[in-house]
Parts: structure tokens; C-alpha cells; sequence
């Protein structure tokens, strides 16, 4: 054999056996995302009083008919997402219930409150009255996801203003005045930059921001490079720790509030600014998100014992306070297949594909329920299934289906550039 | 021998294993009861503050200074009934201990809310900044005992006085309008009778009345009588199950938070109301109290497979949405001790006596650590450790000397009556 052949036939052998293993795992995902649209299109829906049942037992039994809003929007916007860009999800049955969620909610999410602007209930009855009210912007968030996704389906303009008025009084809240969502001013609560809000907030600005005109992208532009600035704060201790709630300064805060490491909220924010980062063409961020908002929590997250990743961490080792922090959840295993393979895709170093594989063979083998279908949500930290339910308080149609449906499109796009 | 002495021998014989077995519970209990107080006197005073550290770590390290109003209130309560009840407690040390706590409550604990009525704060900062504000009655009922208890200690008539201004206003809270504890009143909000508030508060009828005069007695009879009859609507399913949550009329409520067991709870309420019906030489609420609130919880609430009392669980067999259901807490268990072991004081009866037994010995096989002292708080459902440290939000100087205290003292008048 001619020897200066020789690399070249291994480089392709090697790109080879790259496309053969992006193939299976573009396979079992696509198959999985079936699966998981399947149990929703079949346990989920109420077609009495509208909306979505969301807590829901192992075997697709409803066992509380309370609706979360929180759910009831990500459940609306999973469905106009799938439908929008996906031929297989193209279907009346998926469009019928994502306007019939969007229905219920327009109707009943909104609550007026006490001071003259409005909020958005957390939990509804199953004929929509208002059971409880958070003091945070997250049903907020919610709602305007499903109503921006699904005014681009239906071609709704009052959607789409109705999700941008809602932003203005979000904005409001975070940046101006915070009285409006009920908790009280106390001199000892000192206000703080917790990751989920400018990490939400960012994501909905790629929501309405994504496909709209130069008009709609100006509007939303410098509050974008806000949220990426707050959520570079939580980069502490010189880069080695990524810390959930830091001061407005982005200072470490004191005591566990200041310890705490959430490792499935720095990947996904990780990918949030991944993906934002592409967008933009700026290479300085997307190396910032994938070395500290992908690699690093994942090395201070990830059980080198049981496998999986923690739900809490304290940075000096101490035992966080939450009774929860040593379990295996659903979702920061979705959040870190994300980052993994967005992070992968956009730089193609082995290493990233690497872990991909790993969080993938765990979460695989642990969430899953081959006989009923959907994935278990909470295990301990040996792995086992510690609640069984499919669906409850505070997991619906989104995380799973998300994941899935994110990891589908990458690959799509990976094998169809290596082809 | 005489066959006519025989049963008698074997009645004594009987007798004096009961006794032994009594006297090794009490040195053992004795023992621990030193050991935790002095794990407190040692690590958890704030000598330049004022009030008490209750984040503590397993060796004693403080690892956050927040002060938590439930556990200032119950360690002032604490250290007072030791050291007016027990000699070897009546020390200089305890005596300025719980004055300097009560002294902190009073002088920050208390914040005004926007209706004008006196709210307490949940948590304050180091230097007595309010942090946060429940929207429940307990931190006030924790306020409450101090005060009263502090009282009877230094003989001051304001702080009783004050004790009993905050239990008109909670009385006010619960049997009038509860619009002054700062949540908003929605449509889907159905007020319910949950365990924990006519638990709460027939304790602080206990607390307010002993040893005081007819008058205050009186004062307080009426609401004794009604959260008796609010507890006992927590018996269920014909009798077979304590629930958590009922109706304002005792009946069952839909979905999960009508099906919610608190075993801990129950076994808690039961002692109380043991107690209570002892006071009243009402032996048909003492049988119903042993029967239905501590014998029932004991027998759904026990795990038959790793030992030790589950957290949550629901009475249809569901998973509960806690994501702690599982897991096997300290009090709960210490609730189980009282409970038992006052029980088979008032009916003596052996079964009781034997369950006593089987808590004790998973309790003090699981719980306490021998090595830095106080106990671990939470375990996971098999038994391991799962949060390591001695006092956390919710785990303070309380649940466990008030459960040796309170053993100590019945074991002493069990063996000075069967002497």
C-alpha cells in the first residue's frame, strides 16, 4: 500500500467512525423524542376544561388535575416549536393543543395584582382559578414564551404584543422596580443577581428576537448584552467557580446563599450563551461559555462516585442546605446534553463529544422508562428511581422534549456538514 | 416452693425487667440530654449579636450566620424549661443564654407589616436585619413560647403580656381574617384545616395555661376545645388514615395535598392531645389520641424495609410530589419517642412500651454522632447520612432535647412509681 496514503485513509476512517456514532445517537434520540410527544399527545390533555394535566403517574394516570403555569406555557411552546420546524410534528393534533393551551392561558394565567400591573398565577385549578402566586418573574417568563412561539404559528399579532407588553413589565421589575411582584422591601433581603433571571431573560430575548425584523432585534439588543453581562458575574473565585447568586456588583455574597453551585443552570446557561454568542460571531464569549459555563460546571458537578450530576453544591464542600442537593434530576442532565453537543458542534473537538457520550450513556441508562414511556425525574444519588411520576409540579412537556429536540437538530446539521 | 408464690415471682420478676430495661433508657437518655445541650452552650451563641447560631456544621463549625426567628424562639423556650424543670441545668450559663435570646427576639424579631398588624420575620440577618417574612403564623407561635416561657423564668409580667398580645392576634389570624399574614386571597385558594396550625396552637394553649391561674385558664379553654375538634378532623378513610390537609368542614380534599400523610406529624398531635386529655381526665380522647395518632401513624409511616418513619407519603400509595418524601428526618422520630413512651406511661400497656423500644433503637443507632455530638437531621430512605450538619434552617436547639427532656422526665416518673 502506498504509505502516503495512509493518514489520509485514517483521517477518513476516523471522521468515519465520528458520523457512524453521531448516526446511532441521532437515531435513539429521534426515536426517544417519538416517544416522549407520544405519552403528552396521550396522557396530558384536558379536553374538558382546556390546558394540560401535568402531574401525571409512571403509568400516564393523572394524579392531581392543578395546573402549573410554569408547565402550561413550556407545554404551548414545545408544541409550536415541534410543529414549526419539524415535518414529523407538522400535524393538526400537535397545532389543535398548542392553541388550546394558549387559550387556557390567555383566559386564566393572568392575575391583576394588588398594585395595578399584572401577574401571572403559579398554579391553577383545573377550571383555571388561581391557587398561588409567586413572588418571582418565572410564570411571567413562561407565558411569553408560549404566547411569542405561538403568535409565529398562528400569525396572531395580538400574541406577539401581548408577549412583548408582558416583557416591558418584566424588564420593569428586574431593572427598575421589583415592588410590583408582591414581596416585601425587609432591610436585611439586599437585592441580588441570581442566575435564573438574566439567564431567562436572555433566552427570551433569542425568543423574540429570533426571525423577527431589524426593528424587533434593536429593541431587545442592549438588553441582551445585559443578561450576558449579569451572567458573566457569576463567574467566581478567579474562574474556577461558577456561583449561583452573587451581589448586583458581582461580588461573592456571604453564607450558603453565596456558596451555592447549581450545575444544571451554569450549562444551561451555557448553552444559552453558546448560542447567543454564535449569533453575535463572537468568539471571545463562546470560549468563555464553553470553558466556564460547560466544562467547569461539569467538573465540579458531575458525581465521580455514583456518576450523574449534583443538584447542589456548596464551593467550599460544605453540605448545602437543600434536602435535594445529592440527587439525580432529569433536567440538568438535559440542559448538559445540550451544551455538550452545541459546544461540540460549534468547535468539533473531541473531547466535547467525549462528554457528550458520557452524560449520555448516564442519562440514558438512569431516566428512561422503557415499559410506560417518559423519563422518571428524580433519583437518588446511587441512581435509583426516587419518585416515579412522569410529570408533577415542576416537570411537564419541556425539558425532555426540549433536549431531544435540540440534540436532533444539531446532529442534523453535524452529519449533514460531514457528509 | 410454695406453687402459690410462683405468679407472684414471675410478677415481679416481670416487673423488675421492666424496671431495668426503664433505668437504661433513662441513664442512656440522660446522657445525650447533657451531651446535645452542651454541643449549643458551646457552638451556638453569638456573644457580640445577641440570639443564636443555628447553622452549624457537623463539627461544630458555623457555616452561616443567619438567625432563624422559628429556632431563637425555640431555643430560648428550650434552655428556659431546663432550667426551671431540671437542677442540673439551673445554671448562671443557661439562665443568660436564653435571657440574651429572648432579648434578641424582642429587639429585632418583630416587624410591622403593611396592614398594620405586628408580623414576625422568618429570618434575620447576623445583626438582626429582617431577611424574609412568612406568610404563616409560626414564627410568632416560636415567639410566643419564648416569651412565655421566659416569663415564668425572670418573673417579667411585660413579656407575658406580650406573649399573649401575639396570641390574640394569631387567634385573630386563624379564626377571623387571615388577610393580615400577606397573602393575596384567590378564587382556586380554598382555606383549609391543616395539622400544623390547631397542633400549633392547642400547644400554645398548653403552654399559656400551665401553672397559671383560673383566669388565664379559662381565657384559653374555648380555643383548647376547638383545636382539639380541628385535629380530630384530620381522622379519615373511616378511621384507617391521619391526613394532613382537610376541609374547613373535615372533609377530604381533592388531588395530592388532600391525600398528604405527615407520620410525624400525626405521632406529634398525638402526644400533644395525650397530654392534654391527661389534663382533663378525658379518657375517651386519650384512647382516640393512642389509637388514631400514634398507634396508626406508626403503622403506615414505618418503613418495613429500611426501618425508620417516612417523611411524606399519600394515602392512595401515589408518590408524593416532595422530593423528600423518602427520606428519614430526625424529628419525626423524636415525635415517635414522646409519643410511645407517654403513652404506655398513662395506659401502661407492653405493645407500647416494645414500639418505644423498636424507635429507640432505630433512632440512636442512626441519629446521634458519637464522634462530634447533637445528631445528623436527615437521612437518606436506607439510612446513610444525607445532609451532615447539626443545625440547619429548620433543625435547631428543639426537636431533640426537647424529645430527651420530655423521655427523661416520664421515664423518671415512671420509675419512681413503679419503685
Amino acid at each position: 500500500m502506498c504509505p502516503y496514503l495512509l493518514p489520509q485513509t485514517d483521517f477518513l476512517k476516523g471522521k468515519m467512525a465520528v458520523m457512524v456514532k453521531l448516526e446511532k445517537f441521532r437515531e435513539q434520540i429521534r426515536t426517544e423524542l417519538d416517544n416522549v410527544v407520544n405519552f403528552w399527545l396521550r396522557y396530558s390533555h384536558d379536553t374538558i376544561h382546556g390546558g394540560f394535566f401535568t402531574c401525571i403517574g409512571r403509568d400516564g394516570k393523572v394524579y392531581d388535575e392543578l395546573k402549573y403555569v410554569w408547565l402550561q406555557g413550556r407545554q404551548v411552546w414545545m408544541y409550536c416549536r415541534l410543529y414549526q420546524t419539524m415535518d414529523r410534528f407538522h400535524k393538526p393534533e400537535i397545532l389543535e393543543a398548542a392553541k388550546a393551551g394558549g387559550a387556557f392561558l390567555r383566559k386564566f394565567a393572568r392575575v391583576s395584582s394588588s398594585s395595578g400591573q399584572w401577574k401571572c398565577a403559579f398554579c391553577l385549578t383545573r377550571d383555571g382559578k388561581a391557587v398561588k402566586i409567586q413572588r418571582t418573574i418565572f410564570s411571567e417568563c413562561f407565558y411569553i414564551m408560549a404566547m411569542d412561539e405561538l403568535s409565529r404559528v398562528t400569525g396572531d399579532k395580538d400574541m406577539q404584543l401581548e408577549a412583548e407588553q408582558m416583557m416591558e413589565q418584566l424588564i420593569y421589575w428586574v431593572q427598575v422596580d421589583s415592588s410590583g411582584l408582591g414581596r416585601p422591601q425587609l432591610p436585611g433581603d439586599v437585592p441580588t443577581n441570581s442566575m435564573a433571571v438574566p439567564m431567562m431573560l436572555l433566552c427570551l430575548v433569542q425568543q423574540l428576537t429570533e426571525g423577527r425584523g431589524q426593528e424587533v432585534i434593536q429593541k431587545y439588543r442592549d438588553l441582551g448584552s445585559w443578561c450576558v453581562q449579569q451572567i458573566l458575574q457569576h463567574i467566581q473565585r478567579n474562574g474556577t467557580a461558577i456561583l449561583e447568586n452573587v451581589s448586583l456588583d458581582g461580588a461573592e455574597l456571604p453564607g450558603c446563599q453565596g456558596r451555592l453551585q447549581n450545575p444544571g443552570h451554569a450549562l444551561e446557561a451555557g448553552w444559552f450563551l453558546i448560542d447567543y454568542s454564535a449569533k453575535l460571531g463572537d468568539e471571545e464569549l463562546q470560549r468563555t461559555a464553553i470553558n466556564k459555563f460547560v466544562e467547569l460546571p461539569y467538573q465540579y458537578g458531575w458525581d465521580k462516585q455514583h456518576g450523574g450530576l449534583f443538584y447542589f453544591l456548596d464551593v467550599d464542600g460544605h453540605c448545602p442546605t437543600q434536602l435535594e442537593w445529592s440527587m439525580k434530576l432529569w433536567w440538568p442532565h438535559c440542559e448538559a446534553l445540550i451544551a455538550f453537543l452545541m459546544a461540540y458542534s460549534q468547535t468539533k473537538k473531541p473531547e466535547l463529544l467525549e462528554r457528550f457520550s458520557q452524560v449520555y450513556e448516564y442519562t440514558f441508562s438512569h431516566f428512561p422508562d422503557a415499559k410506560n414511556g417518559e423519563w422518571y425525574g428524580y433519583l437518588t444519588q446511587e441512581g435509583k428511581v426516587a419518585l416515579d411520576f412522569k410529570g408533577g409540579p415542576f416537570k411537564g412537556f419541556f425539558h425532555v422534549p426540549r433536549c431531544l429536540y435540540m440534540c436532533e437538530r444539531i446532529l442534523d446539521d453535524l452529519l449533514a456538514s460531514t457528509a
